[in-house]
């Protein structure tokens, strides 16, 4: 099958339409005809070659909802006509400690959306720029939100996840102090969720101008990371701290904050190190810094189903395919509240 | 009361006698005669005022057994002549929420056995370099090991419990593998704390010659941490390695060996930072670095106990007071098996 599709040709070059091909379903396969995309950070470091190995041409997008059009034989969980979704994974081994688990995300076999490994042509995954995809069961997601909402979902796919998976995992929820770092695309969820789970929302920002959107997020309070005065009357003081800020800063003015037993963890991974955290920050409280990359496929059900039944979705703003470039552009000054979204529809007409 | 100590009056002077006072025992106070002292690496940089704010004359000396030779009238625990133990603490506020959990290591107003604010003369507190000591009962530990082996026992009170507590923190036992990094005076004792703990225990060194000994230790594998192969062998296999190492390191060497949801813990802090570790290594295994500082109260008891239970001391070089100053050099070239421990009787003849 010969799709349109959006992508690079090479690191150096725009985004432009291109044709693809997705393989005829087989028996475990979905088929899924894309409604939207939405549109991550990793898709421009990916397909501009700042991250090492990307292969060309290259089509970003694993913030993917759409519509079932075909399903192969053997698939029982799922009817032609289902409203689904595929994040980052469309793949791994099924058999180790991590795929038992159901924490595929850190599955050594892991398939990412796009640039990995795959029989397809062209030997590598292309992702949710496009008209349709094609990805097992295993990897397909349940949206039970109504399908008004069904843009705003996708970024729930990857954003969505990262924040949610983190926050599960180290427990945000009534009683807890939870500290979220980076008002974008993660963080913006990461409010919603900590908030719908019912902690006690801290938003850090860097820039005083976004207080007002941070409450209206969901935050209960507000710190504007610069002001020291403002970061010193939350010392010693939250249980988790998510933090959503790639670029390296000092982590330790936000470790200093945590409780005892507290943890930070990192969801996003600086290209230059940030600053060596002081282990004295670590030891005096027994304080940790963690990561967390996405979530596994059932806690990304989970994780849609929460959403569906607190009526979450992301904040977005729609754009065609050919604005790609531009979003782009806007997303690296932070001109975006807080996600844009391909409408797929734009690619049958390039 | 008018005591023999053995201290320093300045940073770049040797240690050399001194007299100190004590306060008569209040009414919840215990009075130890010191039978022995362990020598710990804190006392070097502390005496030596490489950390700041050290106050002269310093006593150091924090793992600290005895017998008790008077008590205050409300001291209902304890009675004259017991076999007693006083470790890094000696005060606390006792009203936070650290000292209700019984983690008085992490109270903001602990109080460390020399060197921090007191009442008592002369205004700071001195540590276990000395005859005598009264200490408020509640951080009085009680002694359960044969009396023939008190000078070994000494070292548990801070080398055993700062290795004892993350261990139990992190659920070391049987079928978790544990790694101990640095075979000095912390690392012995990790290694027979995880060993008798019942989890499988990898000693790192950075020296070949240390293989044997660790493997008497209570080690099930030694690694060279140095020999890149053998590290690789133990990728992603670690539930928690105790890093004993204060000298700024390569701590992603480490870190990679840890399994998902795997945390290293810091137990030293470097005088200069370590390399920044790489935020991808935690990303991508959902893994932590962590610290922690020596332990609490209640577990710093429970550590004794489990060390009486299961035959524990330390592997001491027993030395007069006087052979402090040359015990440090040594020290810095880790010229001791593996921890050095004044016979405090030595103070009575100076
Ligand atoms: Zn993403
Ligand atoms: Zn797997
Ligand atoms: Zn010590
Ligand atoms: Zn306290």
């Amino acid at each position: 099958m010969h799709i349109n599709a959006y992508g690079a040709y090479a690191g150096d070059k725009p985004l432009e339409p291109l044709k693809i091909t997705r393989r005829t379903p087989g028996k475990d396969d979905v088929q899924i005809d894309i409604a939207y995309c939405g549109v991550c950070h990793s898709d421009l470091h990916q397909v501009r070659a700042e991250w090492a190995g990307t292969h060309f041409p290259c089509v970003p997008g694993h913030e993917i909802v759409g519509r079932i059009s075909a399903l192969g034989a053997s698939v029982s969980g799922f009817k032609v006509g289902d409203l689904v979704g595929v994040g980052c994974i469309v793949d791994s081994c099924r058999h180790c400690e991590e795929c038992d688990d159901g924490l595929e995300n850190y599955c050594d076999g892991m398939i990412g959306t796009y640039n990995f490994p795959t029989q397809d042509e062209p030997g590598w995954t292309l992702g949710g720029y496009s008209q349709t995809i094609v990805v097992h069961e295993h990897y397909v997601l349940r949206i039970n939100h109504a399908e008004e909402h069904l843009a705003a979902v996708a970024p729930l796919l990857c954003a969505g996840i990262t924040t949610y998976s983190p926050l599960r995992h180290w427990q945000a929820g009534p009683g807890k102090k939870v500290g979220i770092v980076g008002i974008g695309g993660l963080g913006h969820m990461g409010i919603k969720l900590a908030h719908a789970m019912g902690a006690h929302v801290v938003a850090f920002t860097t820039s005083d101008t976004k207080r007002e959107a941070a409450r209206a997020l969901g935050a209960d309070e507000v710190v504007v990371s610069r002001n020291a005065e403002e970061m010193q009357a939350h010392a010693k003081s939250f249980d988790l701290i998510v933090n959503t800020v790639a670029a390296p800063h000092d982590l330790d003015a936000f470790v200093t904050l945590l409780k005892r037993d507290g943890t930070m963890t990192l969801v996003g991974a600086p290209s230059s190190p940030h600053p060596s955290p002081s282990v004295m920050n670590l030891i005096g409280k027994r304080r940790a810094i963690a990561g967390s990359m996405i979530g596994g496929i059932p806690e990304t059900q989970e994780m849609l189903d929460f959403c569906a039944q607190h009526n979450i979705v992301a904040d977005i703003e729609l754009i065609r395919a050919e604005d790609i470039n531009d979003a782009y552009e806007r997303m690296l000054k932070g001109d975006v509240k807080y996600r844009f979204v391909i409408d797929n529809a734009s690619l049958a007409t390039p």
